[in-house]
């Protein structure tokens, strides 16, 4: 670890995270302490003021002032658990919203394989992952379990940019032993090299990272027509062997079912295939699963297996709208992906966001007379933050880690603020010029001045009258990067915005 | 008018705009020539450079270098024509994003009425007006269709914040005269005190633009349920009588349809009320349409009435997903509609990559054999583009003097830019700092080194291979309002980004 010696931190303020999968929790006048390997040491919440806070904290620590840095929320600010992507592949992130009419087969050929395999040109990769841990980071995402390629130099290069910029990440390289299914200029050369290869990408990360501190391996057979029977058996012995997690696709696309079907004619279904093969275990994040039958959605509620739900690819791909509830009723545990490039954005904000309209189109489409089924198809917006934090967490077996605002878990987190509008109506910081000039005036004098907007604080206008709740369902709808003014990841500042 | 004396104005560079509903037509090396009025007097094309087509144009108009204000595209830029909202109810502004778990009927008692009440309040309304329409115009929004109040003094404001701040619009002053099913708290107090007052509000716009250059009238009955016969007929001769544009609502939700099958049980459908009452003309705009009947289709077609599209808002309110094809083949023209706050966003950008999603929603649904079908009913690029600018543009009658770069029409248009990505994965402006010093380092030295994020060019990255169709789709898909870094209305520069 190449690590300074960090200092205490105080958080101050307002402080907002998941209670449940229903409720939201807010405190004010709370602080959080965080010592210097990151980890939340004390949690005060709710004093008659912030001082109280403050002072109660460092008392009970035996903290000193002087020895800290500290950090208070303004107005319309507040603390949140950093973000936690449960899909997402890194080396397509520069073909984010090229998609076209294409669907997921298709898309693969035209548009991914091509862009994955050039990314055996190292510099190329350099420029592409640092863009991609940089963005995700800017948009709150603090975890991220990453599809790299086939290739593991590339693969290794993406584990040190994570460890160098500080964004927590699983890192997957691409299994696709498969010959005939993948292209011959983009596939593992053969089962025992997809393996060796593999194992290449885990001896990395065990040497920069001995205790999977900060990035952790991720065992990936990309999807089961990518891999031989062979190539999942021995992905499964050796998830057993490491208790690595693993990651994959499922019942995306209604072609991608027949295909799965005719290479694996003697399963009973896509999630029977992976269960023959050892890989549904409560270790494994299945992306997508739009068209699961009752069964398929049974057997994974039993093995353990985890969801990852990918609005914002599911409708741009036009792979369907996948069901929330229906798996929380399962008794299935579900976190957000983005799926850059499937999806077309890197943030899990907006993919939230998606799953709340996702969730309504659902809705709209059911068929039966129980109105009140109907309602309750419907996510709110407490459900859908729940799924990026806490439900990304416990898909990543990270729930004792990162989440929320617990003492004993790292310090992982924004500072989210938003902007406020004036009296006038225009922004902090935004005024009417004449010729450049700024006028101070609140309706432009005649003639033709624009309006120079100054302070960038992004979408989200807050009038003064709004309850928190209504805040942040603001935030959710409007929100932005522009939004996420600070990132902690383990209690290491990694993004700050001017 | 209290315009200046202004400067004729060169654009140069790249342009992008509509061809036809399948085509966008993309010019490099190209002059726009925009007089003192507003008006585009030349377009000169695809010269062997910029100095060819800045000379030429010069000369061919007269026109003298340092009698003239030249923008110059830059790398990643392009002219866009202006966005045209065909459907936003500017006093919402202050609710978008918050509508919960409701639908149409609820939304409207619990979040909407109470809120458009409260705007008689002037103060009120002149914060809220003024910052919906510099947030639009900051989305690139140059022209809007706009719902007000009932409020005559409320109403009358937005005409004139319109004007001084620039923004070209329809001012519609809501008719709600039914008692019973308006809250008794905000509906008009009888039909002729509902025709007085929309009477008053067009009596003022031609006090202050008797051409309707920049702002004109618009006749606005809510929905059928909010308004009596008496008072739908009389907004139908009104508009005979002075050829205003009208606007309503049509088969949003089915609990709506219900409702309006109940009050007007001598109607066949939705659209045969409106007919009639005299209300399904060619200069009638309909907002929603998602549960039309084909009979519904085919009569708003033969009547040559236009809708106006609002994906946002139907995924919100849980209303269903509005089938473009189907309209366009019926032959009607279709626009976009923002339809703040039912809709979350104020960004036409928004609801165009909301079209293109919702689209896929429609084909998702199709349950057909015919896959070529299931294909054709997905929205590109380029329809959901032509749906934001010369699709708005027909809907408002506006075909002749906007949504595109043609000589004789406005120059409304909007500069967008993109962010680059550069070699080392960042952006230009953003850098890794030690201790808050930049660094210059392409990778964070060891230690904790946030990386902050300068200059701030949104969220689409062009690593610089992309062809000028996938630029276009990157900005669709990821664009915000940092990209409009420019925004003209008839000539006059009314945003920009600092």
């Amino acid at each position: 670890m190449h690590l300074d010696k960090r200092r205490n931190q105080l958080l101050l303020g307002t402080f907002v995270h998941s209670k449940s999968q229903k409720e939201l929790e807010i405190f004010h006048n709370a602080a959080v302490a965080v010592d210097a390997n990151g980890k939340i040491a004390a949690v005060q919440r709710d004093c008659a003021s912030l001082d109280v806070a403050k002072t109660q904290t460092l008392a009970t620590l035996g903290w000193h002032v002087d020895d800290i840095d500290i950090y208070t929320t303004k107005e319309s600010q507040f603390f949140f658990p950093g973000f936690i992507d449960t899909h997402i592949h890194a080396p397509q992130y520069p073909n984010a919203g090229i998609f076209g009419k294409t669907t997921l087969l298709d898309w693969l050929e035209k548009h991914t394989f091509p862009m994955e395999a050039s990314l055996k040109d190292l510099a190329k990769a350099h420029k592409v992952y640092t863009a991609v841990v940089r963005r995700t980071l800017s948009h709150g995402t603090t975890t991220a379990a990453y599809y790299a390629t086939i290739d593991v130099a590339a693969t290794n290069l993406l584990t040190d940019l994570c460890r160098a910029i500080g964004q927590r990440a699983f890192i997957g390289r691409v299994c696709m032993d498969r010959p005939g299914i993948n292209p011959d200029y983009y596939r593992d050369a053969s089962t025992a090299a997809a393996l060796g290869a593999t194992q290449q990408t885990i001896d990395h990360i065990r040497a920069v990272d001995p205790k999977f501190d900060l990035v952790a391996p991720i065992l990936t057979p990309r999807f089961a027509p990518s891999c031989t029977s062979e190539g999942m058996k021995a992905l499964s012995r050796l998830q057993a062997e490491g208790g690595y997690l693993a990651q994959t696709h499922i019942s995306e696309n209604t072609n991608e079912i027949k295909l799965v079907r005719e290479l694996f004619p003697e399963a009973r279904s896509y999630a029977q295939v992976y269960d023959d093969h050892g890989l549904l275990t409560p270790r494994m994040v299945l992306a997508h699963a739009v068209h699961l039958t009752e069964e398929e959605g049974s057997l994974i509620a039993t093995r353990g297996s985890k969801i990852s739900h990918c609005p914002c690819s599911n409708s741009s791909l036009t792979s369907g709208a996948a069901r929330v509830r229906w798996m929380w009723r399962k008794g299935i545990e579900v976190g957000l992906g983005t799926d850059v490039s499937g999806g077309y954005s890197p943030s899990i904000l907006e993919a939230a966001r998606q799953a709340a309209l996702v969730s309504r189109h659902v809705a709209a489409a059911y068929t039966g007379d129980d109105e009140n089924e109907r309602e309750r198809l419907k996510l709110t917006v407490e459900e859908v933050l729940h799924l990026a934090t806490r439900g990304g967490a416990l898909c990543l077996g990270l729930e004792d880690r990162v989440g929320g605002f617990e003492v004993g878990k790292d310090w992982d987190a924004q500072l989210v603020g938003l902007g406020r509008v004036a009296d006038s109506g225009l922004r902090d910081g935004e005024e009417y010029t004449a010729n450049g000039h700024g006028s101070g005036a609140a309706v432009p004098a005649a003639g033709a001045v624009p309006a120079l907007n100054g302070s960038d604080e992004g979408n989200v206008d807050i009038f003064g009258w709004e309850s928190w709740d209504e805040i942040i369902a603001k935030w959710l709808y409007n929100g932005d990067d522009r939004n996420t003014k600070k990132v902690w990841v383990k209690g290491r500042l990694v993004h700050a915005r001017r």
